[in-house]
């Protein structure tokens, strides 16, 4: 038997262009003579979708086109697809859940000249990003309401049995329920996974690892398919890189499709075993290359999906700003990129000779708009001012050095980028780092605005490792090069002088690694843990993970000497992070995901008091006593 | 045996706040001679605190809280209240859920002199703002889990068998599991609902109608006993109204608390049936009042929680800025509410004579500060700039009319408004209401900025109604009464003259109808359903929903003649509720939820192209053919 995979890109949210896209695919596997085709999960509705789910009209649309695609099998063909269904339309059993509203179901649709087998995902993610349950019942509660459903038969196509599976369902280290093995006990032969997985960091290699296992432990080959396609909810983007993959009864990866690539692939199917048609070498990638690709189509797939072309970045000077421009002028095109310095007197020559040469170096548009005028307009309007009340009585307003620092990023961002996007008829983006975001050390409505935050999920220290492979992989300088000894400063007053040496509060190499644990980590950090690690000095190797950074015993000793320093800045910044953080994020704009832990709709916060618990305050009374 | 609830307020995220609260509770009753004290659900963690509940040592610290609270128990005295937990402190089984982390409980403590029992909570919504089974497993997977577990056992106290049930418990009818049922099965002759559970508006009256049902039906009298707070999930702001209640064995409601009011209330238990001690009569609201009082009680406790005492409110002279200074001033004190009107040449006398009057109406602070020189300086600077590249090309840039419309808004909310709350130690508000908020009728950075939008939740004619029982109730004009004749208008260029008749482009008498369908309705209407009853010419007694309304078809007539007419505006607005809109969403301030499908985390968006779904277009080609 021949199978095909078509790693397709699934449009959000519109159902008859998906099943224009898998239409296309499938006359493309009939013309190659292909005997089954196997496309993502939710190919038709898309996924990240959100409350959409509860639009029945919609959910009629996309059984409309599922079965329109069904009926592309013929007598040689058959496919297997994702799509969204009612529990009633599978079983004609009208059914509400808990919510009240008509129970649907994430399934995979086995389709046959004759036939279509539908096939209930059994395990549903509800976690980070995930909350299927709030949307789907599961194969299990289908089995409780239908006698005679069969959870695990697989669908015989061309006399070979298939085991069909969906995406979590090949994740099921945590669960109770065992789905690969369950099908594989009913007869399967070779075991389909159809998913749509977004990328996360690392998750590739992990991926890998279970999915072969299986392979090896069922020895059953299996096909890994995943879409690709860039979906969102409101808060956090998440790219869908495909990186489908095959393994043969022992567990080998035969084929993997390239990250972010449409493509078909095909196998064949005899006597038990899966081999590629025309295998490719498998490639590997690290890290830093996965988030720079991540990247790239997450902005060019944005801008496309909000019909926008053009970017108006303020390049300071500094690192973001100067990492944001590089990567928009390889995402849209240096035609399609303008940066804008708008210095004042704190601004150094430094930092603006940067910004000049990252233009020149990129070939994009530049301008200046210095903003010492507006910032003193703005101070002459309100110092002074007495608001009075109807008893004659009045105070006066007068805005401290602080305040003008703000005033600054304000009019920086709500005040010239918006209006020199609209202008142009572009956008402008937001340059804010994950370090930063995290204890909210940015300006509302400044540098916090933009139309999204696309480098928002990677700490400081992973943006100077991007530029760094930015110059290297293009070898030559784009990133000017100035920029790795600089220190980091927003430049806002006297004490933030680059040229003296001053600049932000933030020890990155260290803050970097607290706020990964504080916030990444799966079983979160405590407070307690980080101060115990630091008295038995061994904080910064717990930190780290095992892996080597720049984060040394030494450079926390030297920062923090005593207890009292080191209590001092960990609680200044939970109290931000807890805090002031959760506001700005509120109102921040959509953040690209990478890590396995993005602000946003991934990490859920409520505004609330920062909160030290018993454990922690006894520790730290302790530690403090000792001095 | 004499029973107490008492009506608490919970901080969300402080265990060690939460105990002390409880603590007090329980050492008044202990002096008041009660037998059986009942607090709320979750009164230790708070229940809105979004992934805080992956904290393991958050977890730890509220079991450490909740064992303190518990040894208030004596021989003489019990008590019952609602506490997060970790499975494995349950049943001394190591588990981790599905999400790989520790497995959680919501669960009721039964205290007692020499044991605590614990009962866990049997129905977790996952609808609207509700996502426990993100958090928690439920009392059937623990009986799955730990053989010997009885569900629905109810505990004995002073020789009473006491049903303890939790919050949705009470709520069954979409479950099949009926907690309360299967609990007096189990011998409960008095069953208690503890509750932590967010005003809606029209809620307690459908809770009325379920508990009375089960007090009736079963024959047992009833305890609800719901918390105060304010908590949010960051996007959205919920209140918690209290408004406990109990039921006699017949269903007659026989003690309500006040909304938002801490309260002890006591009762008698004896002979099978439930008597209230110092019975109070059961006050009725009208729905315009239970909405004001949920303002003020969300704006004085949102300000108290985040350390804040003033705030500046942009005045136009329109109906939602004045309402916003009503409520404020109501809230916080005419001392700490600044009105500031901003005008340039767009802005008519009558406006600004009502933003004038409305502060002489509120005693509180005014200024003016004109806008005019700072947009014309923004003009100067973009007008003519041209940007270069390092080919020597350039462009150049200028603003339209409509983008400088939107440079006025942003320089009164990104700079002046910003700038004056920072100089004053202020924040200032959002004004915006849920019929512009659905559409996105209002600038970034501009009107779309503040800390908090007080009335985002409110529809426009709700608007108007909640300004005119501001008067009644005060009596005195306290709203300016030009303001229910003038046009609403943004007032930005001379098409949107006030004295000329001319202002914003939305028809709200059905406008705000329209969109309460596609976004409130449970059952969401589609457009299909939308475009049929208007072809029907029913459109107007469907959108009302058999209530009285200023919509009448006759007005629908009026505005759209024809069907092309209909689709066009349908379309139109469609196309920014689900396009422009969420991406204003997204970077909106929090919102005070009110009606059942608030902005934010209780209606979950993605941002998406517009689609139309196929039964749509046929209907809508079908419509315009017939023209």
């Amino acid at each position: 038997m021949k199978i095909r995979y078509s790693q397709v890109t699934i449009v959000p949210g519109n159902p008859q262009k998906n099943f224009e896209t898998c239409q296309k695919a499938a006359q493309r596997a009939k013309k190659d003579g292909i005997d089954l085709l196997i496309l993502p999960e939710m190919a038709i509705p898309g996924y990240l979708i959100a409350d959409k789910f509860e639009e029945n009209d919609f959910i009629e649309d996309c059984e409309y086109y599922s079965h329109k695609l069904a009926e592309e099998a013929t007598s040689d063909f058959s496919l297997i697809f994702g799509t969204v269904m009612f529990f009633e339309t599978l079983s004609k059993i009208a059914k509400t859940g808990t919510d009240g509203r008509k129970v649907k179901l994430n399934t995979a649709w086995v389709a046959q000249s004759n036939s279509v087998t539908y096939k209930v995902k059994t395990l549903l993610p509800n976690y980070r990003e995930f909350e299927e349950p709030r949307h789907f019942k599961d194969n299990l509660w289908v089995k409780n309401n239908l006698s005679e459903w069969d959870m695990f038969q697989p669908v015989i196509v061309n006399g070979v049995s298939v085991g069909v599976l969906i995406c979590e369902d090949g994740w099921d280290d945590d669960y109770e329920i065992k789905p690969f093995e369950r099908t594989t006990e009913c007869g399967a032969q070779v075991l389909v996974d159809i998913s749509y997985s977004p990328f996360t960091l690392g998750k590739n290699n992990s991926r890998d690892r279970r999915f072969s296992a299986h392979a090896r432990n069922l020895h059953r080959p299996v096909l890994y398919v995943n879409g690709l396609g860039l979906q969102n909810n409101a808060k956090t983007v998440f790219s869908f890189d495909g990186s489908s993959c095959a393994w043969n009864s022992k567990g080998e990866m035969i084929a993997q499709s390239k990250m972010f690539t449409e493509e078909d692939v095909d196998f064949n199917f005899e006597k038990g075993e899966l081999t590629a048609l025309n295998p490719k070498p498998i490639e590997k990638h690290s890290d830093i290359q996965d988030i720079h690709d991540t990247l790239i189509y997450a902005i060019r797939n944005y801008m496309a999906q909000n019909n926008l072309q053009r970017v108006v970045i303020g390049a300071s000077g500094g690192v973001d700003s100067t990492l944001a421009a590089a990567l928009y002028v390889e995402a849209i095109g240096k035609e399609n990129v303008l940066l804008v310095n708008m210095p004042t007197k704190f601004n150094s020559k430094t930092t603006i000779g940067i910004a000049e040469k990252l233009a020149k170096n990129l070939g994009c548009w530049y301008t200046s708009v210095p903003i010492g005028e507006s910032a003193k307009l703005t101070a002459s309007q309100i110092n002074g001012l007495k608001p009075k009340n109807s008893d004659g009585e009045k105070f006066e307003l007068q805005l401290s050095s602080f305040n003008m620092e703000n005033v600054q990023a304000r009019d920086r961002g709500g005040r010239v980028l918006a209006a020199i996007a609209s202008a142009w008829g572009a956008v402008f983006t937001n340059n804010g780092n994950k370090t930063e975001t995290t204890v909210g050390y940015a300006t509302l409505y400044g540098d916090v605005a933009g139309f999204l935050a696309t480098i928002g999920d990677l700490w400081k220290h992973t943006v100077y490792e991007l530029c760094k492979f930015i110059n290297d992989v293009n070898n030559k300088e784009i990133v000017p090069t100035e920029i790795f000894t600089l220190k980091p400063s927003a430049e806002l007053s006297e004490n933030q002088a680059v040229d003296k040496g001053l600049g932000d509060p933030l020890i990155y190499p260290y803050h970097d690694r607290l706020f990964a644990a504080l916030q990444e980590w799966w079983n979160r950090a405590s407070l307690t843990e980080i101060l115990q690690h630091y008295l038995d000095g061994n904080l910064a190797a717990w930190l780290n993970h095992d892996t080597e950074t720049e984060l040394t015993e030494a450079l926390i000793k030297e920062h923090f000497p005593t207890a009292k320093e080191f209590i001092a800045d960990l609680e200044r910044w939970y109290k931000l992070f807890k805090g002031m953080g959760v506001a700005k994020r509120i109102q921040a704009p959509p953040i690209i995901a990478i890590t396995r832990r993005a602000y946003g709709f991934d990490y859920r916060e409520s505004a609330m008091q920062p909160y030290f618990t018993r454990k922690y305050l006894e520790l730290r009374e302790k530690a403090l006593a000792e001095i």
